[in-house]
């Protein structure tokens, strides 16, 4: 199946098709992805306004065969937003945004595909309840794109991941079908769960133009630690110390890793440490109270590990601004991070018990390949989820170690798929991870998938070339 | 797509590829669905003890064009479990039981598909935690066959349905590949997400052979309550209450209907009943706590809800045997049902707030077909999920009602899609409710789980009929 290009001749037809000032060029930062690893070959997008100007261009693409890139905020770190091949269309959700219907006693809100996460904290914060998925490109990243991709972030132990948090999804599919399957119901056994299909296909089975989500009590107490730890194995003995005591309240865990902490104090120096000197692990933990206030348990707990040797130095948040510095020192790391530059990054995942062997195995084996790689990992470690991230020497650059960039992922990804892991946690494939997937993944499972593909989008325009290879 | 039967020469030829024993001739109780609605056409059932055995079945009848239905402990309520056509070939997962692995800090239990609930629930026990979802007919249904109907009971309102308690799924597809994709990982973004595509395929897909699953910390304590309340809406306004009071500790939220107190009492004496005379509604609420007991917050709820009408009688749970019965009369409730044989019985789930009205106006709609139905509308109204029964008027049997049976259901069916439900909340579609489905269900939706059943099951093997009528 070749594709033809998004040109002059195709726009002129879709545009006299749409609203006015649907169709534009696409703007200079729509060019590459947020860290410029790719660049895009797609020069116009569409932003719909409506439901039905989506299936208009869907089924435009269609006939004309050309391919269609739909997009949210434009954070993801995949490259699954932008086209490599012959020049496609992109589709901007941003105008399908905004709230549809909010239903706080049944705790669901239905919202476009448009909608700012952070809006929609808003919304949920006004009727007194949460939206508890939050990361933080949180200000930018849309309800379309967290939910093409299954978004993940801090609150995954307790809420889950997107998946777990939509009941209906309304999405225009490549034939142009609209799919009217918002719905807003906890249980529905009405034949295949085309719902969770369509979430995390990162675009490629259709366009997802709108979701119910569930919105949850509002904590009446969240209590905070900031704690130094000897090793990272301690932040799972302290995780697991806290669950035989207020169980499932618990709703974060991050690991954070020392070489983190120096280069935000560096690079962002405005942005508060709870603890004197950056100590090479430390961990935040949140713990959520209904009927009362978890904070005394916390720092009970706290102070039990620490007697043991398991914590070193600590921190209880006593405020609620105390508490937000925490998170803001979380949010700053990956912000210093690019401020240094990797060599590469990796969203992974592990079962539980091999974080550590994977942290401690993994640099082992990186520094086999390049001696003098300096690394940050931290992350969702309550979920088994670290970013994984490789760093130059200081004095080097991100160039100097082109040559072995992919032979650094390709033995990481070996190690997480020989510990039963996942090449990829909360960020999705898109392309930048599709080569790692058919090299790594379960060939059953690869064969179902292009199956899958295949027959919704026999023509292959939805987001070809992510997640599975275009076919040529 | 025409299929051959199950015949003497299939079954030799595959005999003769499987351990001795395999093949049976099928027991009378697999002669029909547990209700006796639908009698099947199978003559055969093949217990497997191993996955590859699995596969050389599957690949037997996708090669001889033999349907295939696998099935579990044989309670589903929809026929999904039997054929109604050209004789298949059941596969009972009968012997792919039992724990492969579980590891109690990471909260998984990896278990084969033929294992009964009741003895997974002993296996997390035992590790001090919890296997949350539970089910009248926990004590014969098997983990694949919950899978497959995504089955749901009486703690989705905190921890959800199969869905949302699997990490991952082992899986024999309709070619005979096995997708060893049983993993342990809380997060993983690796392409489409067959998982959930399998749950609730109801054996459409594939055969489900293993799984990894959720376990959870074991509250500390759980207080419930049985509590009379003048009409079903108090149930919801109670719901509210304990929210705002204790969160999402809510565990269970169950509706009972007089009706149903009654018939246990006049076929189940034994079972006791916490009010003295039944009342006409009541609702029976549990609240799990950790680090302290939620039963005063429970009672100082019951005790305002009581003093402004929206509670009459009512008893607090004052020990674990007495939880325990508030919990037997529940489950009684069904199978007093069962002696007194309903006409026709709905599981159906609407928007929260929607649930009183369903219940008001579906009455009023069946009377104008059949004045003297009785009702019993009960189950897990904290999800909007209701068992909306209809029996017979005292001197009459189901058989009397035959010809407006299809009639009745519809007209509720179209109710319930009126308000945004959906006609099957947690028992699935089967055989019973293709047909519905067909006729009420998004077509868009219907069209794309054709599209998705013709591509990965091109013969049509597995479990022809169900879910989707079969292809002529």
């Amino acid at each position: 199946m070749t594709l033809s290009p998004a040109d002059g001749a195709f726009l002129e037809h879709l545009d006299a098709r749409l609203l006015p000032g649907t169709i534009q060029p696409v703007e200079p930062w729509h060019a590459a992805e947020p860290r410029r690893l790719l660049v895009g070959t797609a020069r116009a997008v569409a932003t719909p306004r409506t439901v039905t100007e989506v299936q208009r261009i869907v089924r435009a693409c269609a006939e004309h065969r050309v391919g269609l890139i739909p997009h949210g905020g434009w954070t993801g770190l995949v490259g699954g937003q932008l086209g490599d091949g012959v020049p496609p269309l992109l589709l901007s959700t941003r105008r399908l945004d905004g709230v549809r219907a909010l239903h706080p006693a049944a705790g669901t809100a239905t919202v476009g595909a448009g909608t700012i996460l952070q809006d929609l904290h808003a919304t949920a914060e006004e009727a007194d309840l949460i939206f508890p998925l939050t990361l933080g490109s949180r200000g930018s990243a849309r309800i379309g794109g967290l939910l093409s991709t299954n978004a993940g972030g801090t609150a995954v132990l307790r809420y889950g991941t997107m998946r777990d948090l939509t009941l209906g999804v309304e999405a225009v599919l490549p034939d142009g079908a609209l799919m009217a399957t918002a719905h807003r119901l906890r249980k529905s056994n009405v034949g295949y769960d085309l719902r969770n299909l369509l979430i995390g296909a990162e675009g490629t089975l259709g366009v997802i133009t709108a979701a119910t989500l569930r919105l949850f009590p509002k904590p009446a107490h969240v209590a905070s630690a900031f704690l130094a730890i000897p090793r990272p194995g301690a932040a799972l003995d302290l995780l697991a110390r806290l669950r035989r005591r207020v169980g499932d309240q618990v709703t974060g865990c991050e690991l954070i890793d020392g070489q983190g902490l120096r280069w935000v104090a560096e690079h962002l120096p405005q942005v508060r440490t709870p603890l004197a000197d950056a100590p090479d692990w430390s961990v935040l933990v949140e713990v959520s109270g209904f009927d009362h206030d978890p904070t005394d348990t916390l720092e009970a707990v706290a102070a039990a590990a620490m007697e043991e040797g398991l914590v070193g130095d600590g921190v209880v948040a006593r405020s609620e601004g105390q508490r937000a510095d925490f998170w803001a020192l979380r949010d700053a790391i990956p912000e210093a991070n690019r401020a240094i530059g990797p060599v590469a990054s990796h969203d992974v995942s592990v079962p539980l018990e091999c974080v550590p062997d994977l942290i401690t195995e993994g640099r082992a084996a990186m520094r086999t390949i390049a001696p003098d790689l300096r690394f940050n990992t931290f992350g969702h470690v309550g979920d088994g989820n670290l970013h994984y991230n490789l760093f130059p020497a200081a004095g080097r650059t991100r160039a100097d170690y082109a040559e072995i960039r992919a032979e650094l992922s390709s033995r990481l990804h070996d190690l997480v798929v020989a510990m039963g892991g996942a090449i990829s946690a909360e960020h999705g494939i898109g392309r930048l991870k599709a080569g790692e997937m058919a090299r790594l993944h379960d060939p059953a499972a690869l064969a179902a998938m292009r199956t899958v593909k295949d027959a919704l989008d026999p023509h292959g325009i939805m987001n070809p070339g992510a997640i599975l290879a275009a076919r040529t």
